[in-house]
């Protein structure tokens, strides 16, 4: 029997994405959200929603780029640690000791220790209420090299990002193979 | 050290998530997305994206509502074959043997036996490319009563949702808690 849980923002399941961007001085900051999400293949785009309060915010909206740094299970307290502060208190990276490194592509930092990134330039961004959400195009995506299955293919196992868990907040690793896709439903067809 | 795969449609985790639509004549459709996520917090809001071919484009943009449909790992060779095939063709859920249950609160249906729902009204539209995003508010979420943690919070584990790896085209299960968020990072602090 289905229980209704009202209007409220829960779904599984969410990412854990490090958005990484440069301040007005340019000191780099990251942000972690769970709201996001692939939204086009041609061109390829991302979108990440923020508050207008997010330090991000504005930051974005004055570079025109962001990145998005995937943590592996090893970076989950660093983080949850990016969502907790503010980049307008601390310096996020001196913190954790982790790595801002300088895209060469889009005006943005990444974590350079997180085994995935995601580059983009920015497209468009719509007011929804209290969040925004900012479309980018992505620019490139780099893996670290000894996590691929095979050529150009990244083995999610290896790069082992976190699900967050609306509600019971916490985060997850990713578990085994349960099908192939396009190939599992087939016997319906 | 990072290997650059381009600019493409690239990011771990993704979704795997079933939008319900009824088209012209009242019959119900499913289809299976990877391209979404939460966009606001309030109103509470969730974006999917889908290519104009799609038969559920013209179903959402008609009735001005859509659900999604969370599938288990139980319903993974369904959820592959919603993904598959178009609702222009055949009817998926008379393929399948599963349910349209319809909303009483948005006009569209969700899939009965998946173990939670998201029921949503269109609120815009933005033409990005290839795809078109979708922003519904959530009017309401459901989740059978047999899968909460505790009072209102759904237990991921029982839920058991698919996170669906890009490239290697591959579904997978949700693994174990690996942090409780909003506490594993305080130690930086």
């Amino acid at each position: 029997m289905k229980k209704s849980l009202g209007a409220q923002t829960l779904i599984f399941p969410t990412p854990v994405w490090c958005v990484g961007s440069y301040d007005l001085e340019g000191a780099p900051n990251v942000m972690t959200i769970a709201w996001g999400g692939i939204c086009c293949s041609q061109p390829p785009c991302l979108t990440i929603s923020l508050r207008k309060a997010t330090y991000t915010y504005g930051n974005i909206l004055e570079r025109k780029a962001y990145t998005v740094s995937v943590p592996s299970t090893k970076y989950t307290a660093e983080a949850d640690y990016f969502g907790i502060v503010s980049g307008r208190e601390v310096n996020k990276f001196q913190a954790t000791g982790l790595t801002p490194s300088r895209s060469t592509l889009v005006d943005a930092p990444f974590v350079e220790e997180f085994p995935m990134v995601v580059e983009c330039k920015l497209l468009h961004h719509f007011e929804i209420g209290l969040h925004t959400q900012f479309i980018g195009e992505i620019i490139d995506v780099k893996v670290d090299g000894d996590l691929l299955l095979k050529e150009g293919i990244p083995d999610i196992l290896k790069v082992s990002p976190l699900v967050y868990a609306t509600k019971a907040q916490s985060y997850h690793q990713i578990g085994d193979v349960v099908g192939k896709a396009y190939t599992i439903g087939r016997k319906y067809k």
